[in-house]
């Protein structure tokens, strides 16, 4: 046996190994592609064990994440920091080796990933912020970016509208080095692939503008390393489809019943004797030594990239100057347009936001972005940034066209590529296509900043599909994500502070309509997701508020003469909550005999603050297609209306 | 001129009068699709204006919503109730023209559409329900069901992931009587197609098992009529792409300025000029007769169907027996199951629920349904239902394939087809793939149910995407959802109780692991939505909770000896807030000393009940890959810490 297939049988074993002492696991297509990932790892993918973070190195997602353990096992062999016994500890509370590859946890895993599809958009991200970065810094002779971005994709992910929005912008872009690598073996799940896809996967990629290579022998390394060869050579993004047998080599081999099921002990005992394993969780050295020969060519890679870095700097002083800054925030602070904040009094939340959003992104070229065809709509775009297109890839501003979803999951891609500062836009009513892309982001901590226009009923007259209720709720509910509402520019210009400075993302919330000037509200206050912007000793009354509605609370105020009345501006409660407990009850005032809440929404989050008998003057039904001003009115947001609840309840 | 295109010009001209007198809207499409409408609607759709829900009608959904404007011109002109006057109020509040097609609202209209994409996929979930019943009902000689399902989409829809998951669906089961007409202008909101789009639309869907018919005049009415024709002699799912000029005949035709513009009342004038329209919202009585000819041939269509079907009804007695009482529901009760619910003990929420909803789905013919490929997962599948495939369309199973969120979407289709239940599972954490589908759901008040499995934390080892936190919050924040989340047995079979009697959505939110028996839940208690599970006179402590961690609450009760505690099962917020205030004070029981709310998830609705001093024991972190018990502890989901946090506040 030569050492290739050695290596594929212990590849095998162990995998099969780690899912059976786990207990839980899929076996069928950890086993299934262990020749493509070998291929992958041994032959093409570049990669340095002693500086994994270094920036030209390739990048490899695993976009059908439950093929973890095979993952580990890769990174183990190849030398990254996953021992044996982590390998051993698969699935076990605190190890290095959780079910699915959760970026941060284990050494060398680029991205988080176990939702189908993701994964897929993640690397087309990648691969837009690689083009990206190849146009603008490489120089005749010195390709200093020109890594690869690898992704694993099954026939699971392959069905997912976000991977296909990904795919679809990915062709139309013409996007370089990105090589999809597809592990075909028609059976997920529930049984074999054609109970619900019978497409024709190759010609659908074709027409999507991608060049397509089909490996017949998909379990055979040696087609795997020469297909992957070939694909590294095409001039656009690639899909390299593999005919693979699930479950290769165990009983239930070809069939959905080792998708998910671990070898019993028994079953590990016969597999092994057909591959010619005879110990437990054992590397023999000649497959230990073939594999780290691999580990010491990135090294040598990745010292040759450096010493053709130091030739560049000194021939392109210019682009290096422009390099090394490129990913630095620190020269940029948002403090200091406060004190000119008032000429974006009175504009619209998304008037405002394109002014301030202009002098955030004309600072910082890391900023790159777009919308779901609503550019006109959200009024955002980085002006002067130009069109990143198949013909221009030094452009900043990305048309995602009508793929929210996508959308999102490829700004995360970005962010993942390096520390680039991914900005995407739509109206709020259509946040939640995009929201199992933004719970990445958020458990990833990637700076994301997605910016929300049309932020409430007032956006009238396209009705309730357009007008967002849950959507302020559902943001805040993700965990990590921060949310911000601002009343106006100076609390927008906090969101960026915020966003700048913090590695979270960031979601903020636009009025369609212009902003009433809300007095005393304050860009350092902000800061601290709420406070008060018209205090009263001793309040009987006191108003939380965001954004638009914070205007109307201090009309509210207004309008109860002879009683004191405080207002809070709350323009992001997640900020809020993390205040020291003497601010929070400061700002609070809980001892005031009516607390009220106003916010177009349904957001539960304020009944935090209205002990039992608060009024929530929020949105409890989806509003109607009419005039803005009469469907925000008739829902209750009207000024006379509330101060005669609250007189009621005083 | 001939009175066809006489029609047309008045279509545009109306409609072009339509959007500038409401100030808003989107002239370029719905004046550059108003030939393919008009085709349609004078020579194809099969409409009954004095029966507009008969069962055989043609469907049509306008998926492009934004077309409402040229849609409410062809309802008016087709005898549909929306008069001239309604069509001046287009966009108005309380109009019966909202800005975006509202079922429910206009007559004719079957779906609400605005959101790009959705629409598509409801046109397929159409399909599948008329193709099921088809094959259930018609016999030989007696097409009794033979109806068509028409989508009109725009580029913007193509882009859609949720768009594409179903197309590739629909080609996969080979639906037959479903055309897809694609206004095909190459122009969307912020510019050329081509800035985000570059593929080819008719290699694609040939390649996922469309026929594609081009139409290179697709502003040519009668172009556009003989495509639809060819179209309706295919056997399986037709896209025809109609080349259009976007705003044709404006000044700015052909280009994204007119995607959203009202014309100017001078531009008015021209155009009308230039069309042969002197009057303002005015129909000369040629065209009227003309169209209302097409009006008469649907009505006298579906007499000659009642005709076929009286005959049918003595040719096929049995048929017609199980055809009438096909979408009957009053049938089937779920109550007398309740007495033998302790069979049902001890079993986990997804092995409870398989054998519940397989009695349900055994009664009730019209329930069809089926999981995003984790039917072994959810454990959910009809028993001895057969599966839905292109050979088969009698199967009630329909392998959605892992495409959550059209499986949504079609679900919706389905129940706006008739009355049909449609059931769809997945696990927990991907419903958030699924939520615009499910508020469209909501917003129609259609009944469909989905079923996620695998509800908390307690999933364990595939870490924290697997493992739902803000999904409950999520799915509660949707207007008009109701979301179950049963401790046991009994208080499932009321989630199906009130899913069958009420026409809302329903999702039902299953533990994986085994539920500990909960004495005393409650099937009639818990259609209230909450209870108290267990009482005590003049409580100390309150404890509400729902699922797997009521029985936790009642561990907690019974650690906390001494003290009188009460334990309140809320195993559905929506309903539990419908009930009377005194019964919500009853069970509230708000004067307790200490009140506390355990559910292992992050939602502020708790805080709803618990005042300024309550405790909520929930979720605030992502969950780790380990054991599902260890994982739960870690989190805080312990008796003994909680008890000790509790008497802390005693």
């Amino acid at each position: 046996m030569n050492i290739a297939q050695k290596t594929l049988n212990y590849v095998k074993s162990i995998t099969a190994q780690t899912i059976s002492a786990a207990g839980s696991g899929h076996t069928g297509s950890s086993i299934g592609a262990s020749s493509i990932m070998l291929a992958l790892f041994k032959d093409h993918y570049n990669f340095d064990i002693s500086d994994t973070d270094f920036l030209n190195r390739d990048r490899f997602v695993l976009s059908a994440g439950h093929m973890a353990p095979l993952y580990y096992t890769m990174l183990s062999l190849f030398g990254f920091e996953v021992s044996l016994q982590d390998l051993k500890e698969l699935r076990q509370f605190g190890s290095k080796t959780p079910g699915l590859p959760e970026q941060g946890v284990t050494d060398g895993v680029e991205a988080t990933t176990g939702l189908l599809g993701q994964g897929i958009a993640n690397a087309v991200g990648m691969a837009i912020a690689q083009n990206m970065m190849a146009e603008r810094f490489n120089s005749v002779g010195f390709p200093i970016i020109n890594n690869y971005t690898y992704c694993l994709a099954g026939d699971g992910c392959m069905q997912e509208g976000v991977a296909m929005e990904a795919c679809s912008l990915a062709g139309s872009l013409n996007l370089k080095k990105l090589i999809l690598l597809y592990d075909n073996n028609d059976v997920t799940v529930d049984g074999n692939l054609n109970l619900s896809n019978r497409e024709n996967v190759a010609a659908k990629f074709k027409a999507m503008g991608w060049k397509v290579i089909t490996v017949k022998k998909g379990n055979d390394y040696k087609a795997c390393s020469n297909a992957i060869g070939k694909a590294k050579r095409a001039n656009g993004p690639v899909l390299v489809i593999f005919k693979t047998t699930i479950g290769i080599g165990t009983e239930k081999e070809g069939t959905s019943a080792i998708h998910r099921s671990p070898l019993t002990s028994e079953q590990i005992k016969v597999f092994n004797e057909k591959l010619g394993v005879h110990e437990a969780f054992y590397v023999p050295n000649d497959v230990r030594d073939w594999c780290m020969a691999s580990a010491r060519r990135g090294r040598l890679s990745h010292e040759t990239w450096n010493q053709e870095l130091a030739v560049y700097s000194n021939s392109n002083p210019e682009l290096y100057r422009q390099f090394l800054q490129f990913f630095d925030r620190k020269h940029f602070s948002v403090e200091k347009f406060e004190k000119n904040a008032s000429k974006w009094d009175g504009l619209s939340g998304r008037d405002m936001n394109k002014l301030i959003f202009d002098e955030f992104a004309d600072k910082l070229p890391q900023i790159v972005g777009g919308t779901a065809d609503v550019s006109t709509g959200t009024k955002f775009a980085i002006e002067n940034g130009g069109n990143f297109l198949a013909g221009n890839k030094r452009g900043r501003n990305i048309h995602f066209g009508v793929r929210e979803h996508a959308m999102a999951a490829i700004c995360n891609g970005i962010a993942l590529y390096e520390d680039y500062i991914p900005v995407c836009g739509t109206y709020l009513a259509f946040s939640n296509f995009m929201l199992p892309a933004i719970r990445m982001a958020a458990m990833m901590k990637l700076s994301v900043i997605y910016v929300f226009t049309h932020d409430s009923l007032l956006v009238g007259k396209d009705g309730p599909t357009h007008q967002p209720v849950e959507q302020l709720g559902q943001l805040r509910s993700i965990i990590g994500l921060n949310v911000f509402r601002p009343c106006d520019a100076r609390e927008l210009l906090a969101a960026y502070h915020v966003a700048n400075n913090r590695r979270e993302p960031m979601a903020i919330c636009l009025a369609r309509q212009e902003m009433k000037v809300c007095e005393n509200a304050s860009y350092k206050d902000a800061i601290n997701g709420g406070y008060i912007i018209k205090s009263a000793a001793d309040a009987d009354v006191v108003i939380y508020a965001s954004g638009s509605e914070v205007a109307l609370a201090l009309e509210v105020a207004a309008e109860l003469k002879g009683h004191k009345v405080s207002v809070v501006s709350m323009p992001c409660i997640e900020l809020f909550e993390k205040q020291a407990p003497s601010y929070k009850a400061k700002v609070l005032q809980k001892n005031a005999k009516v607390r009220v809440a106003i916010e177009a929404s349904n957001d539960n989050v304020w009944y935090r603050y209205l002990g039992d008998d608060g009024i929530f003057v929020g949105v409890n039904d989806y509003g109607k297609s009419g005039d803005g001003e009469i469907v925000y009115q008739k829902a209750g947001f009207n000024v006379k209306e509330i101060a005669k609840k609250i007189l009621k309840s005083l």
